[in-house]
């Protein structure tokens, strides 16, 4: 908060960037559109009819039959708060893999909740190894639930899920996957992969501004939900309530922003016209043209690039060059926002996304023409 | 959620509606635009540039000097879940004032976060009397804090605050005031009344959209907070992480909606521009107007007379008009909301907000012609 006035600004005056950090990523004029499209009440009958429609959609992204599929009032953040919240009692174990950022602070929620938390590390930049998991539930078969994060923000690395959710799917285990960086850039399949719950964010590869957390509950998820014994310390994201309200019987609960549900409707339309395989190709392919002309010019992964996303790409600079300064003079000069790093990461890389419509060529040349005119990685 | 396939709708096909319900209330055309500027990122520093002067607006609506002024991720409800969340430790004392839902609302979510509830209860449309309050933290002096709801949205009743906040200033229990319906249309005084924790939403009288949470923190409010033996339970709403970031050292927390905030900030510039005793004015004489009118047609006030909310009114319908089905007539072939009852109200009454840009003249005007060609209270 300030202490003294600060300059003015005017909503209308702010600068454009091109968003190629780590999210929120660029939103489309047409999107744009249908956010500031006149607010509705949040009972309106149009506004319930467009809520059925953004969980149908939802489910065919989330690549789900789950009925408990919607979208949360709040961000990414509260997704996972969500998620925790809902299925974690005190005393319960959770177990957590943490091999970056995200996964620290899902422990950290689920510590706050009262749970047991059974960490399993890998070093930042690396997978986590689908046996270590399936042994810390070999150790602790009773655990709640087993979480991971699928693309991991802090680091680019893509966690390997198949064999984890094949494996808990046996067991009264829930298994977690925060796909907050992945849904839309490349394949989840909750249901094919046997995942319990999986929440998102809009902001990522959806292509919508922030402010919403899809998230989709299993039947066995939502089973434990309602058998707690004792409610959801929170309210308003208690995920009962919620289905009441975002569900079919539509009882009043929390004024859902329409606007933004505006927004991520028309974002949903978008992705069903592109179609999610070519959606995802379209990733796979802008990522591979940016790690292309980032080691040509001297970048390196940070991480194991056997497991590198096509959407977000950590990278060290070359030799010499200042993080952090060149960071600001892109952004300042050219416009062009990407992200620091996080943790032990911090001063030392950029963490680059090229997600939902900043997933172009476009968007290549024109960081990779900045580099160049900034001089990084010329000898 | 949708168990067949919804009709699928398009946003730009939505009717436009006059928003004459508890909330939301008709966003300018202005503040649609600021909404749809294009997204920054959260860490931008035109962006944090645009936070600061949020919260320096906020607090001046507020009436306070309190550092800890922000806009919380999510709706009103999720400002009452912050300041509850982040006071309460399980075992604690807290005593709430219920004369209507809201109040209700705010008994249960103290009791899911482990405290014991006082429950102090009027009857729906009655005011709390203060010294009944009082009393009850004469039985109860080391409670936590105790609450009520300053404009009640579903009984029209406006709560009078300044004796219990004179009184509280001398004790060591904190006192909380939900401002959802009230900020903005009617004086709320944080300093002078000597609330400890304000919380409001954006859709009412602020005139922005859904989505955030204002909310302002007294500094003995924020010891509190600070000296908690236990975490936060959510850590998405825990304020000292939400101050670090949305204070002067702008920490990452979550990925805050830019275009919220821009809306957000539009709209604060409107106040600005009226004048918040102009604004409190106009809110106050068409809420006269419309009681007026209305009195004239056979309706009579839900609420105790002496304690009207200029903007919002609860009102039943003339004898033998079904509030229901006229309520959908009045959407339907009109295009003008108002609200339903809630809880003991529920088929009986319309609540109609007059709140932000729907308190004009015109409004009156257009829902009085559509209740009279509707023949309502006509002999």
């Amino acid at each position: 908060m300030p202490s003294s006035s600060p300059s003015r600004v005017s909503v209308s005056q702010l600068k454009p960037r091109l968003l190629l950090g780590p999210g929120p990523s660029p939103v489309s004029g047409r999107v744009l559109r249908a956010l500031a499209h006149p607010t509705l009440g949040h009972l309106d009958p149009q506004f319930l009819t467009l809520l059925d429609d953004v969980s149908l959609r939802l489910r065919g992204i989330f690549g789900t039959g789950n009925e408990a599929t919607l979208a949360v009032s709040g961000t990414g953040s509260a997704g996972m708060q969500a998620a925790l919240a809902n299925l974690l009692q005190p005393g319960d174990t959770a177990i957590v893999g943490i091999h970056g950022y995200f996964g620290g602070r899902m422990a950290e929620m689920a510590r706050r909740l009262g749970a047991g938390v059974v960490a399993v590390e890998a070093e930042w930049g690396r997978v986590l190894e689908p046996e270590r998991l399936i042994d810390a539930h070999r150790a602790h078969p009773r655990a709640r639930l087993l979480s991971v994060v699928h693309a991991e923000t802090s680091t680019g690395v893509r966690q390997p899920i198949r064999e984890v959710g094949a494996y808990l799917s046996g067991t009264e285990t829930l298994f977690v996957v925060d796909a907050v960086t992945s849904l839309g850039g490349i394949p989840v399949g909750v249901d094919a992969v046997g995942i319990d719950v999986c929440y998102s964010a809009t902001q990522k590869c959806l292509g919508a501004p922030p402010g919403l957390a899809p998230i989709s509950l299993s039947s066995r998820a939502v089973d434990v939900v309602r058998r707690r014994k004792v409610p959801v310390s929170s309210w308003y994201l208690d995920v009962g309530l919620l289905m009441d309200y975002l569900g079919a019987g539509h009882v009043y609960h929390h004024t859902a922003s329409s606007n933004l549900f505006f927004a991520l409707h028309e974002a949903l339309q978008e992705i069903e016209e592109e179609g999610l395989e070519a959606r995802h190709d379209r990733h796979r392919r802008v990522g591979a043209r940016l790690r292309l002309e980032l080691g040509a010019r001297g970048f390196t992964l940070f991480g194991d690039p056997g497991h590198q996303l096509p959407e977000l790409t950590s990278v060290r600079l070359p030799d010499g060059a200042d993080a952090v300064r060149l960071r600001h003079a892109l952004l300042e000069r050219y416009g062009i926002e990407v992200g620091g790093g996080l943790g032990p990461t911090g001063a030392s890389v950029w963490r680059i996304g090229l997600m939902g419509n900043g997933a172009s060529e476009a968007s290549v040349e024109r960081l990779v023409g900045a580099v160049d005119e900034l001089g990084i990685g010329s000898v």
